[in-house]
């Protein structure tokens, strides 16, 4: 099938696009080169060195023989969206195309206001195009296992059928985000499950856990296909920070006492619910919402995984948190979804976690120890009164 | 008190304000005089005259001698936005400044684009406006009973308790809304219920039902006074649009079948429910939520009500749905937050519609027949393809 990549110069759009590629679709990539200028404004890079988005499909094309349809451009620009939609004309579009890091939306106001605009908008502007082109498209939305928060209840897949004064109805599971990015996919959401409800497109909304890992069978191939490593505290998530620490020999920085509970899936995962996905669409009309995760942990116990793995001395150091959030909390999620259309996970083991130290070790020149200790506090919005 | 009311300009704002400057609090109006700009979009206006923002000011002045200090400007704009909350200091702020027009929000893409990000961004800079002058301030902000659509449970207040699998949690209310409007303010709620919960700010968001009538005990004391009274079908709501028709010797146009049910509240009700939010302020880190209707109608009612009532010949006529919306529907909201703080509500009675004949007989020849049909339709995005 035809299937349109949006956001396929990041850390998981990159590897998705090879990885659909290869499965025997013909891929479209599309991205604003966004998340560079991130870094730039940051002052910080990941890890592994990646190639252009220019000389990455290259490197693809001379390895696999295999093209990918470039759109460079920005998804808040209607006219070039729904341009690369009619161009393309693809079966499935898997969007990746958002400002993903929480603590990124949380710096300031602006950094709010940028992270909900472009991740709204974007969306808005996709749905419109799809509408326009051709309503059969069927959409496959990356969000976040974050749009729930931690509730007393268990999580479900998207819906909740809820019985309320002796009568019932299935409704949208409600959720509690954890920050401005969190709520800009909780906005997309809702978003989207009205389109499916009115003009009866077709959707996947996947809420994804915490990614770690850097390689895929095809980002291996040729280290000019490598994908993103992300390690400091603004876009490197959770494990893969802990692993570069580890092999700098630095603390683990845990927030708070470190009970907090999430749901995690390997980047091979990844890439493989999206071709799933894209494989096995929604109906006509439907809203379908998958929990894209593979297993729990406490954050506290990831810490400590990684230290007793590691084959040197490795200390676990708790920070105060600079997030607000439940530390002791209830944490049981429906994931069932994608394992019933095929997927076999790839669970945390201490072989997976091994294989990231030679790749963190290769590159321990290109690291900036400041970045990674947290710099952006959720109260920082509040000031004390009269300064 | 000191109340900055925002979007102080329009319908119910100018209103608003006049009747907490009534009651003796000290009162700023803000705002972008967008919602002329519509008027002049459109090509249709108020059926009741009304006075330049400058003008209705110093009028109230006069009459009153009361002073509304204004501030003109928007609040997308953030350094506006926090400058004026600075330079007022209020107690608590009043926030009508959004576009509030289901059907201008379905216009096209630029319209829902528009719509989202003028109320999304405007409130997300008031949080961050508040949060930094000082966290205190009690936000009072106008959501809708749109937000919720129509499930099948009852309505409650904002929150639900949800027990699912044995366990128990108070989560938000899920909601299902109908237009891209709605879902603007469904956003909307969840970054305030957001900031009340990691930055401790109070907020009341108060669900409004449709409102009717065009007179309070202030705006009827000089025509310069007078708020908007809109027929179109654009920004006209149901019931006012239904009096002009009568009174014009139009049918009353009633989408569907008219089985949908909808709650009401007449106009010194929707002001007096201001005023008793801002006297009963949410405490800190509240996010407290009013259903602020009186009485729940099907349209069908209201329009043979209207017939009824009124001293001549009408017809009532069924158009094909411009919306998509459910007709014959479960329809049960509890509302006794607002009546508990003291509200005596004002029942649709023939004396309050009748009341409304003799302001539409004074103008009717500022009415414009074609812009009472409805012109944009929810499906209108979705183009047969190949077109």
């Amino acid at each position: 099938m035809r299937i349109l990549v949006l956001g396929a110069d990041g850390y998981l759009g990159w590897p998705t696009a090879l990885h659909l590629s290869a499965a025997g679709h013909e891929i479209g990539v599309l991205d604003n080169l966004a998340r560079r200028g991130y870094d730039r404004e940051l002052g910080v890079e990941s890890l592994v060195p990646i190639e252009s988005f220019e000389d990455r499909i290259s490197a693809w094309r001379e390895i696999s023989g295999l093209n990918l349809e470039s759109y460079v451009g920005d998804l808040t620009d209607a006219a070039f969206t729904t341009g690369a939609v009619r161009d393309f004309r693809p079966d499935a579009i898997v969007h990746f195309a958002e400002q993903r890091a929480a603590p990124y939306s949380m710096i300031d106001q602006a950094h709010a206001v940028y992270t909900q605009t472009n991740n709204v908008v974007g969306t808005l502007n996709l749905l419109y195009a799809i509408a326009e082109v051709d309503p059969d498209i069927h959409l496959v939305k990356l969000g976040t296992m974050g749009e729930y928060g931690t509730p007393n209840i268990d999580i479900e897949e998207g819906w909740l059928e809820i019985t309320h004064n002796g009568r019932t109805d299935r409704m949208l599971y409600p959720k509690k985000p954890g920050s401005f990015y969190h709520l800009s996919k909780v906005h997309d959401s809702n978003n989207i499950e009205f389109a499916c409800r009115v003009w009866g497109l077709r959707a996947t909304d996947l809420n994804q856990g915490i990614v770690y890992g850097q390689s895929t069978d095809q980002t291996a191939q040729d280290a000019r296909l490598a994908t993103r490593f992300d390690y400091d505290a603004v876009f490197g998530t959770v494990l893969n920070r802990f692993v570069i620490q580890a092999v700098l020999g630095r603390p683990l920085t845990v927030y708070g006492d470190g009970s907090q509970t999430r749901g995690m899936i390997e980047i091979r995962d990844t890439v493989e619910c999206i071709r799933l996905a894209c494989e096995n669409p929604a109906a006509v009309g439907e809203f379908r919402v998958f929990n894209q995760m593979t297993e729990s942990f406490r954050i506290e116990e990831m810490a400590k995984t990684v230290a007793e793995v590691y084959p040197g001395d490795v200390e676990v150091e708790h920070l105060e948190n600079p997030r607000v959030e439940q530390e002791e909390h209830y944490y049981n999620v429906v994931h069932s979804g994608l394992p019933d259309l095929g997927l076999k996970p790839h669970l945390l083991s201490n072989t997976l976690i091994e294989s990231l130290f030679p790749i963190v070790a290769q590159y321990t020149g290109r690291v900036d120890l400041a970045a990674l200790l947290p710099n952006v506090r959720w109260r920082g919005a509040l000031k004390p009164q009269g300064e």
